[in-house]
């Protein structure tokens, strides 16, 4: 019982790890403990545009665990130019750490999840991908680009990031979002 | 697809609602989303102590969206003498409403789930109440009795409110939690 009470108390600096989107209702970045939160019911309110083999109860823990290791390397914006595979691997370290508090049969149960999502191989994962892509989008959509302008990011660069997980994922997801985003570029709302 | 997300977008109002439990890692209340995810992975961390029959993903499911009512009634310290009947009437209104905004089917879905939990007639609902009323405990535990002290509320007025659905819905977890508890009174950490 201690070390389940002991990973729940590590979890809370999830959320203080801010991510560089806001929310829509106050003028702060949103943490990635929310962000997890909000994924989850992103994903089950679009179960009806899954692949119809989709276990849903498997993406909600996908998205519930795959931020975890953020405690130790913080939130990268997912348009950054960045040494993707450097910071997998440091996400991997920091989940050995924050799942082993755990008794390791559970330990292993949630590692596992956290690799099925970052290798994308289930449809499970890359519909939890696309989700996951998504939202800071829908954000962004609901908010004149804030995290876009804010960070010079591209219409170019967005589309470059996201569409192919999200067309693969979830192709209705990419269709209802392409047309957002080429009215965003005609609004203005891109860096870059 | 767009009910759906006018849905997910009205769900970032949850980041807004604050509770009376500060975030371990800041001096800031926590919000209802972020706890909502913090509740989920214990109520699955704790899935070892639950009655055999449990279903946990309907319990983390319970447990995603219990609070959402709260976007528009704002958050009661589960302690205060307040008058639940009233609240929960009110939360009733607000689920219709928020839920409301996704498709039929899946607003019927989501509304049964809010009045399982609220009904407690179910192992899952009644697992789900005991982490709900653990959770903020755990926090106090980990900051000094916070909001304990904070908002004048007794030893006496903590057990009265969580022993029976805590010791009802996951037995291991009171007699961790009771043991704690009677330390914390020792040190001083209640208030009233």
């Amino acid at each position: 019982m201690q070390s389940v009470i002991d990973f729940i108390l590590e979890l809370d600096k999830l959320k203080t790890v801010t991510r560089k989107t806001k929310t829509l209702h106050s003028d702060r970045y949103e943490n990635s403990a929310e962000h997890s939160w909000q994924i989850a019911l992103l994903a089950w309110s679009l179960a009806p545009y899954a692949p119809a083999e989709t276990n849903i109860h498997q993406v909600i823990k996908l998205l519930l665990v795959h931020d975890i290791g953020e405690i130790d390397t913080g939130d990268t914006i997912v348009y950054a130019n960045a040494d993707w595979s450097a910071l997998k691997a440091e996400e991997l370290t920091a989940v050995q750490r924050i799942f082993g508090l755990l008794p390791a049969g559970q330990a292993a149960e949630l590692l596992a999840l956290w690799q099925e999502f970052e290798t994308g191989a289930t449809i499970e994962a890359q519909f939890a991908h696309a989700c996951d892509r998504a939202m800071p989008v829908l954000l962004n959509l609901a908010n004149n680009g804030q995290s876009w302008r804010e960070n010079g990011i591209s219409y170019a660069r967005v589309i470059a990031r996201i569409e192919a997980p999200i067309s693969q994922g979830c192709p209705a997801l990419w269709h209802y979002l392409s047309g957002k985003l080429a009215q965003a570029e005609q609004a203005g709302w891109f860096g870059g």
